[in-house]
Order: C-alpha cells, then structure tokens, then sequence
C-alpha cells in the first residue's frame, strides 16, 4: 500500500511549484500587456486629435454613458480599450455587420479593441454538445470576424480576441463573481437581463448569472468601456453599479441602436432565405435581398435602408476615405448619396424606389462580401474549422426518449433564438442551436436578426 | 521595448508546464484517496456486520433517501462515504452536538466521514471581511468539531476536513457549476434553497446558487451519502434530479430531525444567554441551563429533553457502551434511564421533574464539554486561532455613511441569523455576523439554535 503522508508530501510540492508558476504566470502576462500597449503609441489613429477620434467613436450610436470616463482615459493613455463580446453559438451572417462596422470604427480611431469570443455561454447553451465543438466555433468567429473587418480595410493590428473560457474560469474571477452574486439581488439581476436573455416562465438559473459575468468581463478584459447594443442597457446600469461595490472601477459604455433586418419584418426562422451569410455566393444574396421587406416610402423598419445606414455608408467612409452610396437607376441618371438624411428623403418622396434601392444594394453587399468569401476559399485552415464547427447533420435519427430525461428541474423550453442587431446571439433556444451532430443545419435556421427595436 | 512575441512564447511555455502540473497533481490525488480507501478496510467498525452498521447510521434519523444506494456502496466498498457540510461563520455552540452525534456514530459505523468547512459561503455572506478571516474560522471550526468528537469518545481516523475553497474554485467545479445552472430553472433553485437560506423579498442572487453548489459538492467530495437536517430536504432533492442529468451518479440522503434549541422557544439572539458556547465555564452552562425552557409535562418543543434524546442518550452509549442518563433527585432514588421513551412518559406524569431535569443535564454537559475546554486550555494553536477569527471588537466606531454605498442593487438587509439543528448556520444576516474587526462580538450574539420545527 502507498503511503499517503509521501503522497500528501508529494501533493503539496506540486501545489507549492503550480502556485510559483501562476505568479510568473500573472507577470508574463502584465508584461505582455504592457509590451502591448506601448506599440500602440503608435499605429491607425495616431494621427488623428482626440476630438476627432472621440467623434469617430460616437458615429450612429444611440447613447454614451460616462463619456468622462473615455475623455480621461485617451488623455492618460493616447487611446481607448474598448470590449464587445459575442457568443459564439450559430453561424455569423450580415447582420453582423452592424456592430463590426462600429468595432472598424473604433480601430480607425486608434482603439485597443477587444473581442470577447463568449464560448462559455455558447457551450451554457448547449450543454449536450462537447465543449470542444463549441471552441470550433469561437475560431470560426475569429476568422469570420477578422474577415469582415478586413473587408472594410481597416488595420487589424490593435485588434484582440479573447476566448472566455480563458480566464471565465479561473478561480480568481470566479471568486468575484460569488461576491458579486452576494451583493446582486435576484430581482436585480433578472431586471438587468431582461432584453438580452429570454424570458420564459421557467427561466434557467444561468440566465441570471450571465449579466454578473458580463459585468465582471470589463474588469478582467481590463478595458475602459464596453460596446453593445442598446438592449444591453440594463447589463450595463448594473456593471456601472455592481464593479465599484467589489473594488473595481466604473466603465464607459457605448450603445448602437436596435437596427432592423436586412429582411424587415416579414421572414420567419424557418426560411432558409430569411438571413444572408457572410459566405453566401453573390447570386444567393442577390436572391434573398429581392425577397427583403423595403415597402415604397416607408422609412421606418426597414432593413435595406437600414443597412445602408449602418453598414454601406461607413463602410464606404472607411473604404474609400468619404461616405458614398450610389443608385444605378433604369430611366434615369444615378444617384449619388454621402448621408442616409437624403436617402431617406428621396425614398419617403419616391424619388428613390425598392426596385433600384435592392439591386444598388446588392451589387454593395457583395462588393463586401467579395474579399470575404475569397479568403474563405484561400483558407484551408479555415475551411476545416468551419466543418468542425457546423458538422453536416447525419441520417435522420429521431431521439424521442430524451424528453423524458428533462424532469421537474429543467427550465422551459420555449426558448427564441435571437442575433441581436449588435451581435450578440441571446436567448438561445437548446433545440434550435444545438451544436450536437444532428442539428447543426438547425442551428443555422435558426439564427435571426432582432428586427424592430430601435 | 519587450518583444510580445518572445513573452508570447514564454506565457505559452509557462501554460504547458501548468497543464502538466495539474496533471501529476489530479493522480497523485487518485492515489491518495485511494490509498486513505484501501486503510478504511480496517480500523473502527470493521467488526460490525453490514446490518449492524446501517443500523447505527439510521439511529434517531427521521428519514433516509435511497437507502439501497447505501447497501450497495457498503457492499461495494465495506463502508459508507458520508459527508456533512457546515458554513463556517458564527462560533459553534451547543447545539452542533446534535449532528456531531450523529457524525460521531457514523465514525463508529465505520464511515469514511467528510466535513466540508463551507469557507466560500462564509465569505459570501460576509463580504466586508477578508478572506483570511473565514480561514481562521475555517479552522477554529476544526478544532471545535475534532474536540467535541473526541468527547465522545469516537476514534477520528476516518474523519476528513476539506475546505470549500480548496476546490469550489477550481475550474472544472465552476464549470459543473455554470452547467448545473444552465438546467436548472429559477424557479427551482428558489424552491430547493426555501428552507435553508433566508427567504426575503430582494435576496441575494448568490442564495440560488447556494443550493447548486450543495449539490456539485457531493461529487466533488466523492462521497455515497450527504447528511443534514431535515430543512436540507429540498436541496437533497435537487441534488438527486440534477446531478444524473450532468452525467454524476446520485447520492443517498440522511436527515436529522430538527431539534428544538436547548433554551426552546424563550430566548432571544440579543441575550447573551441563549445559546451555550462549546468553551464556556461549567458555571456559565449552570445558569444559562437554568434560564433554559422546559415547562413541567410538557414534552413537545422541550429543549433540554430534546437535548438528552438528540444528544446525551447517544453519546452515553458511545462513551460508556450503553446509553445511560440518571437524573439524581432530592428526597427520592435517581432515575436511571436508557432510552428517551420512559423519560418523556415519566416527565409526562411530573415523575421527571423540570427542577431535577435541568441539573441532571447540565452536570451531564458538562462532563461532556470538560474535556474540549481542557484541550482548548492545553492548545496554544487554537487559542491563538479562535483571537484571530473572533477578534474582539475595537472601541466604539459608528460608520454610518457605509450604508448609503449600497444601491438599488444590494440585496435586503433584514436576514436573520439562524443555526439549524443539524448544525447548518444559515440565512447569514450580514450586519450581525460580521467577520469585520468591528462586529465580532455581534457575531456571537447574533448566532441562535433553531427553534420547534421537528
């Protein structure tokens, strides 16, 4: 028999030499992020006056909370870190582009940009898929992502991903997050998640826990704000409240409105035409965007116009240094558009109609698509992932059985799976996005842009 | 200039070393538990017959859940796995003798027997305090529970302390964690946590988690049985529905009754009387026991009878063989009693009178606690433990602004501060059991046995 006093002697020696190298650890990782932040003393947006880089940041957002807070840190630093998080569940689609438009914005305008690739809510989600599977999908995000933001030609250099499972579970942020948990009511975290995590009569626990980490990411992606939509509003009234309680500072926040659709109102998540992926072929968009809901004169939700707004027009401004937007028209000369207030104006008067509005907008997408779906098809890499991550469904199998397992304790199962107009997928329904093998191509359906809130 | 890329490299080199570390560590841990496993074969109780041993695992419970779990695991192994948790929070009192007899019994059955000393949930309910301070508790608790199984006379060889921290922070516990919460519904966290953790109207989110993690410690602690009071019901019903479902087996249960408090139904938490401290004087235990509740014939909610069946009739039969309690009288023979029945008929019919009772009992508690305060007199290390984990509180510091600091978001103030009879300190109220250098008095006061719900 083993001697368990060598044994816990052997034990300790190994606790004592993991502890050691936690604290190099610790310090490897200070440094890097030191190293960082020195080279972005230089680099995209340097050349650019505060004023003018706090401008860049605000373009078509719906709100700033604590702009005081940015003032002071671009003084002290040159630069702002700015966090947008996404989880990683169903396959990125155009929608996508809104907030990714406002991240290029950001990496124009200088910003330390860091992207939370949420893979632990993603994998919360869906608890019978391997977490291994889950973690194919944060690469395929990375490379979809960094793709998209390619395509809007903006320089990556100050950009950084980071998976959550890489530090989410440490136990020094999991201590935070008890604490937090202890001085957060549940009232108060259910209120805080109201409009980003599915209300259901029969809710599970993990929804009220998602805004206290979501909070706590700001402290430990070390950032000076967070991004997202407007719908995140109340996440971020209880990160702004909750931080300072367990000694850490208050952030900035920054809100894009709700943006409708590319298809408006009128689609359903079991139409497979009802969003466009970042990998479909210029005739599929084409396809789909002649099916996408633009009424004649009428502005308001509508995701055409919309995406011109949030998408087109910036993306030109980036692309090619001034907002532009032209309308090949059939009988007449083009129209050249530089800000939506026209656009919109001429859309309401009829001047511009639906049937040249689609193609212009079409022929746009797909001139953005272009380069995304070409280093697709240049990256062997990245095509792997991709299969690993959305695996074709197998044969039919049905698994009726599994109902029964559910029992008392499983929370409801009416659950909408939603991408929000700032990326964020939420609410995730476990049938839908299930990431096991037999419903990858579920999963995909049923990914649909938020429409109608702004 | 530090190069990222060489920091890079040594973060990652750092990261490899860790994995492998914990590698070595997690078998060296298998051999250990295997190695404590294979040295239980022998020692206390491997004279009993399986019959004989469940036997007195069973004595005074009021229910047992899936008793063939037990009957397996006992075949299996040759003895049980049991664990009981406690929060280490307020000092141990007198009632903690109630489950520490049954746990003295389970050690004398032969059981492997794991106390978990719940630090976390100690420093959840006190956030003001340094996490150093519950360690010291933690340990101060240790002290108290292997002193009061020694008074008993039960060897304690198979008897195992683990810190709650020592693994409900570590990254696959916190995923199981995140996991469990993912299928379980508000609801349902809320329902099982009902009787144990205090019910207010803005409560803490961290009290639906509380439950959760009571569930995953049986697991982690790697045990066949959990033991608690009778008010753990719910949680034990959790645990049993939603362990399976994340792929661990499910345990057995074990259930105290709950016992009324020794001063039953008439004490308040701001008299310094009501509750007996396991290190008080002989002459402190003659008074507060005289104080203590116990209307003549009336046996239902009477503390001190409850005391004698729960506590004195039980260690009776593990100290001197048999369970013996004699009640000398003034003009008449003593009573001499073995079980409970004949006492509560006697006192029924005022044969057993209250004034005789009470010195029978107190004599009888003392001789119980004689040799634990000689142990604390002879231990320079645990009375330097308990000065550290109770500080005495400094003069008088009003510090009213604090208050204001707390929020729309902080959780109600009003929880009671109650120790359940199986030994749990539940429903922690924040101000009154207070770690801080300020309120370690308050702690002591605020700490009451649970009262008349067997």
């Amino acid at each position: 028999m083993a001697d368990p006093v060598a044994i816990q002697d052997e034990i300790a020696v190994i606790e004592k030499r993991i502890e050691e190298l936690q604290t190099q650890l610790k310090d490897a990782k200070a440094r890097l992020q030191q190293s960082r932040e020195e080279s972005l003393a230089s680099g995209p947006g340097a050349h650019l006056s505060p004023e003018d880089k706090m401008a860049l940041i605000k373009v078509n957002l719906q709100e700033v909370l604590n702009p005081e807070i940015m003032d002071e840190a671009l003084k002290k630093q040159g630069h702002l870190k700015v966090y947008w998080g996404t989880a990683t569940t169903g396959r990125p689609h155009c929608g996508y582009f809104v907030p990714i438009l406002k991240i290029a914005q950001f990496l124009a305008a200088g910003c330390h940009v860091k992207i939370l690739l949420a893979d632990i809510h993603g994998f919360l989600d869906n608890l019978k898929a391997p977490i291994e599977l889950v973690k194919f999908r944060a690469e395929y995000y990375r490379f979809t992502i960094t793709a998209l933001l390619k395509a809007v030609n903006v320089p990556i250099d100050k950009l950084e991903f980071v998976l959550g499972s890489s530090y989410e579970l440490n136990s020094d942020y999991t201590m935070d997050l008890l604490r937090l948990a202890s001085i957060t009511s549940e009232a108060a975290a259910k209120k805080a998640g109201a409009e980003v995590v599915k209300q259901t009569e029969n809710a599970p626990l993990s929804g009220l826990i998602y805004p206290l980490m979501q909070a706590l990411d700001e402290q430990y992606l070390d950032v000076d704000v967070q991004f997202g939509g407007v719908d995140q509003r109340k996440i971020f009234a209880l990160a702004k409240d909750v931080l300072p309680k367990i000694g850490y500072k208050e952030r900035a926040h920054l809100m894009n409105p709700m943006v409708p659709g590319l298809q408006g109102g009128k689609m359903s998540a079991s139409d497979p035409d009802s969003k466009i992926d970042v990998l479909d072929t210029a005739d599929a968009v084409k396809r789909k965007l002649k099916k996408a809901f633009a009424p004649p004169k009428v502005v308001e939700e509508n995701g055409v116009l919309s995406f011109v707004e949030y998408v087109l027009l910036p993306a030109g401004a980036l692309i090619y240094g001034s907002p532009k937007f032209v309308v090949q028209r059939r009988d007449a000369e083009p129209l050249v558009y530089t800000d939506i207030k026209q656009m919109q104006d001429d859309y309401v008067n009829d001047v511009l109609i639906p049937q040249d509005l689609k193609p212009a907008v079409t022929d746009a997408l797909n001139k953005l698509l272009e380069p995304v779906q070409r280093e697709f098809q240049a990256s062997k890499e990245w095509q792997e992932i991709e299969t690993k991550a959305y695996p074709p469904p197998p044969a039919e199998k049905k698994k009726e059985k599994k109902k029964k397992d559910k029992g008392a304790f499983h929370p409801g199962a009416a659950r909408k799976v939603e991408a929000k107009a700032d990326g964020h997928v939420e609410g995730v329904d476990k049938d839908k996005v299930d990431v096991g093998t037999e419903s990858g191509e579920k999963a995909i359906e049923g990914l649909t842009l938020k429409e109608g809130e702004a």
